[in-house]
């Protein structure tokens, strides 16, 4: 197979009520279409979310890395490409690039996956799968972006408890993955968005927050344009990490 | 022109993060789908945004009323047709049906725009515009569902207010139109939408919110299954006015 084949490329506009008040595409739209086009990919390949579902596997989201040098204005078309980095036997890394309408990469994005039995709740050999077919799709593509990190949060007073309302489940009874990350967003004061935009974002999903549950925010001000979030259920158990990190325009 | 050429026709498919609990599309989703289609449809005729603006005109909605007897469900396709029902000196009507993927009509909606001087923001006489070429577009295909009505509101104690966060925000820094729509579904319990649908929702847009503002939500229970709801900035000052009507699956 080409290293072309194994990268999927996907069209897309910024719709108007997609951007912020910057007029740019915001990082929870980017977020979703990402995590389409990783649906996208994956399904034309034979491993989409609805022949796994019959085989009673699921792929999880672990990790989501982002980072952004610019984002498309509204009603500009921008391209997501998408590729495997890696396979290993409980994850897989998977890579984006964001190109504008000139082509050139604005974004980059980093995912990592793993493949859970939806029977017994644990995580699948991904080499067991299909034959280990997913290996053949590895793409040797750059991502220039380092790997999600590492986040520890200390701050033992939330900064909001917001409890989960409607818009915020998914099909499964959960806190949407995206939701989290506007809360995250909302975190800060509306104005923060004027001088500095997100340069990086990332998300480390741990567990599911449930209908019954509030969500706790809790924030490390590592430096004024440096924050490390973490989100708890009910204030005890962790659901997700993320770090933000602003650059100056 | 054939009533055919009138009609605009949209093809969609529902995204994973686009339903709610239940695996249906959601309101607010269907309702950015529904303004999308609205301006693609009136920029292939010489009335879209674009060009509007370059002549200092925008359009403003001031109605939007949907009625849903069944929405497509997670990976279903489904598309949306829209046409201009009316036009008068100063509002045009535009309908719109959604028919599921076997082109059997599941929700229908009806809208109500004006168009404004951008410089003096006055409303403007739409058979001025372009020599009323946009009586041209005028169709008499069906929509079989009641016009919005005048929803009144009494009650004088909020059931929420909220501050106006970053992901509320539009690219003309005011809450967007379709934020309200989450919110106000976002009003009733999350359980609520377990034994009952909303068949009718409908909203009037009187003002704009901007980031400084608070916006306060007020509502009149008619019965069970239909509310009446109203939104002030700051407790005073109406900025948009809904109703909800369920019905018992």
């Amino acid at each position: 197979m080409s290293e072309l084949g194994k990268i999927g490329t996907y069209q897309f506009v910024a719709e108007p009520f997609h951007v912020d008040y910057t007029g740019h595409l915001t990082i929870g739209v980017l977020g979703n279409h990402l995590l389409n086009v990783a649906g996208f990919h994956s399904h034309d390949r034979g491993f989409g979310i609805d022949r796994l579902n019959k085989e009673h596997y699921t792929w999880v989201l672990s990790r989501l890395a982002l980072e952004m040098y610019d984002l498309p204005m509204q009603y500009e078309s921008f391209t997501i490409e998408t590729w495997v980095e890696n396979v290993y036997r409980l994850f897989t890394d998977r890579n984006f690039a964001v190109l504008n309408k000139e082509g050139k990469a604005i974004a980059y994005a980093r995912s990592v996956w793993a493949m859970i039995d939806t029977e017994t709740r644990k995580p699948v050999d991904l080499m067991a799968i299909h034959d280990g077919d997913i290996a053949g799709y590895i793409c040797d593509k750059d991502c220039p972006i380092d790997k999600p990190s590492r986040i520890k949060v200390n701050s033992k007073e939330p900064v909001a408890i917001l409890p989960v309302k409607y818009s915020d489940m998914d099909i499964n009874g959960h806190v949407n993955s995206i939701r989290y990350i506007e809360h995250i967003l909302d975190l800060f004061p509306v104005d923060a968005f004027k001088e500095k935009r997100v340069r990086r974002f990332e998300m480390a999903y741990v567990a599911e927050t449930m209908a019954t549950d509030t969500m706790a925010y809790y924030m490390d001000k590592v430096d004024d344009d440096n924050f490390d979030i973490e989100v708890k259920k009910n204030q005890t158990d962790v659901v997700c990490r993320s770090k933000v990190i602003f650059d100056r325009e």
